[in-house]
């Protein structure tokens, strides 16, 4: 058996102390897509790398700046771990249970906007790097800080800073900013990232809403949306914009491995497969998942298959009982998740074909971000090195997935410093990213702070 | 030349008061839908027609009370004057350019929620009836005042009202609520009203927002409405539920002749046609009117086609910038307009049963409101004593339309009092109902206070 580290130990004695730090991140509202709160949480995180030992500076950008942190090792092996310190926004805000901005405790889980996704990881490597600076003269590798202020946003000023500042940035290995517990127990570690264009249609009837007797005369931008949104996907889920799919890299074979690698062993009967399944999708209040599918086809579908998504439609009335308008304006937001090798641009001019070619020249694209997929590949010793530190942290194996349903900024550091990136957290299955009563549980907060400590251990020993 | 009579005299005379009062009635908001201030505007009425002399009382339904005013003539003919004091809520409120419920007064216009529709209209008939009682002994004829509160949210009660109180209510001629200056200055009259089925389509997904990253396996509400939408009507503006149109009876020679009464003399000639319909068409911020329509099939579809309407479509983020989220629920308001003889139960049973057979089981549909479409035959006496006042007041000839292209509750009256029913008041054509900077004209104000005067003595020579 391995002996305990005096680090584990601080880490349990200390934790008190570390959730606390948590709880006063998430208090800082920091919601970019508002402009609300921004700069005290990027001086939070400057203050808090800097009580544990880290060098830190809040560097300007054309948005939001970034907070950078680095503290030298004993060998140039660089590590830079990748966060970021805004927040989705709360809404709605009536489903949440207690105020998004509260961090309160309980049932052993802290509820807040942000505490996974992503001040959390954020708190918990600071904490990590910080704990082993307290019981150790010099890190065995150097460790720099990167925390951004736009991801939710869609990271419009990354690439340049990543750009103009690879040097400073430069590093051998990448962490990337989360990971979650499934629900065996076992701890997830990302290989990548979907890509991603996030747009707004727009469409325009009459000048102002007319009264809905008109509409046997007067065009309704609702009903051009509609017939829009339903010329890029039909109800079999097939996405219809011409050539959408032809880039995409079908997944290897030692990817699928490691998709099968993640199943449950029960998942490996059809029946039982389906079986848990449906369970699943019933826990989240649906009769099934999409298509019906369970089990190896589920996860493939999750994992390599790009999606056009709905995220609002906002059209005329929205109160409550009869108002009979004709609206003059309707705003859909969609997003198209996309895997290796799609490219968002592409897809853009794809879809802003397939309108026209459709007669929708009247709808308005409006483009908000764009984001490449990327993959690590699974064959890098870095991967294997992850999966050790998680193991001896969690004591299950990890699930390695060579990407993930989400998407994120991570092309900028492979195409300006070739950085191989892994990703793990302090997450589980049922956080609710993105979504009402946000979560974390502290048993996996405090696993979170440790597997930093072996990480950087393991890596030390590449 | 006619001799001017005194009541005109008197109406030029006190037209400042006239306007003050219609100003206090708009100033007392009366949105039944959001259950704000009814008491408050059914009171307003009520003693507005007590301080006329005309005898007064709230009458109680289920719903909002109604007011209940009248007065015996010389003759037994009864006149029955419906209207409605419940108005449209105001939002979007960002767009109005006046507070809606200031009843701002500039460029010789009223503006406020309420003050074409129906407000004004009701103001004036009371202060038409009210000028009569002034300076004659007695009425030529009965007349009686019935103001619902419910209008605006699909009259639920009034059926019921009307039965019950069918020998308080009965009358030999009913004048509906409203009417409008066409944009050559010709007052317009109308027959009848079209039917609606006021729906609400609601669908869920998951039973929370979820991250979209989820979009690959976790089926989302938005779309599902879209599909379904889309099903129901096409882009080129045809109505896919089976069965829609088959009850409809086509115009008659008739009511064609109407129609092309109604043309500006200029709209004979196809090309002049062509021209004014995108002209009018432009200064609503439209290239052109629905399929590029112009002159008599403009006017056609106008009145004699059903719609299906979005009135309003919400799921999902409707903030600013991004947020990528899996909406858990849908939500799309929308009125069927219907025309003779569309019954709006059975359109409701096979919007139903298309649903169904298209697999939108999960679509809940909920109802609003339904009205029966209704016609007056343009063939009685009434309509010719109608066109006359008209021509006196105005000076130029009416435009007689068969139907609207509004809705309203005038099932009943013909249901359980067999009453013919037309239709004039104190709107113009861009009185914008229902929309922002609803307004009226003072001028039109005016001479819609004389016409109730004209119809009066018109109606005592039937």
């Amino acid at each position: 058996m391995d002996k305990v580290k005096p680090e584990m130990t601080y880490i349990d004695k200390n934790f008190h102390r570390f959730v606390t730090e948590l709880q006063e991140a998430v208090r800082r509202p920091s919601i970019a897509a508002q402009n609300i709160g921004m700069e005290e949480a990027a001086l939070y995180f400057k203050n808090l790398m800097e009580a544990y030992g880290i060098n830190a500076k809040i560097i300007p950008t054309k948005g939001y700046p970034c907070v950078y942190g680095e503290i030298k090792g004993k060998s140039d092996k660089t590590v830079l771990f990748y966060n970021h310190y805004d927040v989705q926004p709360p809404e709605p805000l009536e489903e949440w249970e207690s105020d998004p901005f509260s961090a309160s405790i309980r049932d052993g889980k802290i509820y807040g906007r942000g505490v996974s996704d992503n001040k959390g990881n954020a708190c918990a490597r600071i904490q990590g790097i910080g704990t082993m600076l307290k019981l150790r003269e010099e890190l065995p590798v150097t460790v720099k800080f990167l925390i951004e202020g736009e991801e939710e946003i869609g990271s419009p000023n990354l690439s340049d800073f990543v750009r103009e500042n690879a040097d400073l940035l430069r590093a051998d290995y990448g962490v990337w900013e989360s990971g979650y517990m499934n629900p065996d127990g076992r701890p997830g570690i990302y290989l990548g990232v979907k890509g991603m264009l996030y747009v707004e249609l727009f469409a325009k009837g009459a000048s102002k809403d007319m009264h809905s007797g008109s509409a046997t005369t007067i065009p309704n931008p609702a009903w051009h949306l509609v017939w829009a949104l339903a010329s890029i996907k039909n109800k079999e889920e097939q996405i219809l914009i011409p050539g959408f799919y032809d880039d995409i890299l079908p997944p290897t074979e030692k990817e699928l491995e490691m998709l099968k690698d993640a199943m449950h062993e029960e998942e490996l009967s059809e029946e039982k497969a389906r079986e848990i399944a449906r369970k699943n999708a019933q826990s989240l209040g649906l009769n099934n998942y999409l298509l019906d599918l369970y089990g190896l086809e589920l996860r493939k579908r999750s994992l390599f298959s790009p999606t056009a998504n709905i995220c609002g439609f906002k059209s005329g009335y929205l109160g409550e009982g009869q108002k009979t308008v004709l609206p003059s304006t309707a705003l859909v937001k969609m997003d198209f998740r996309l895997v290796p090798n799609q490219d968002p641009y592409d897809i853009l001019e794809k879809l802003n074909t397939h309108l026209k070619q459709e007669g929708f020249d009247d709808v308005e694209v409006r483009v908000i971000s764009l984001d490449y997929p990327v993959k690590t590949p699974a064959e890098l010793p870095i991967v294997d090195a992850t999966k050790e530190a998680a193991l001896s942290v969690y004591k299950k194996p990890p699930v390695v997935s060579p990407t993930q349903g989400g998407s994120g900024p991570m092309y900028p550091f492979k195409k300006y410093l070739d950085l191989p990136m892994v990703s793990f957290g302090v997450g589980y299955w049922n956080s609710s990213n993105h979504a009402p009563n946000e979560n974390i549980r502290l048993v996996d907060y405090k696993s979170g702070i440790k597997m930093v400590v072996e990480f950087i251990d393991k890596v030390a020993e590449l």
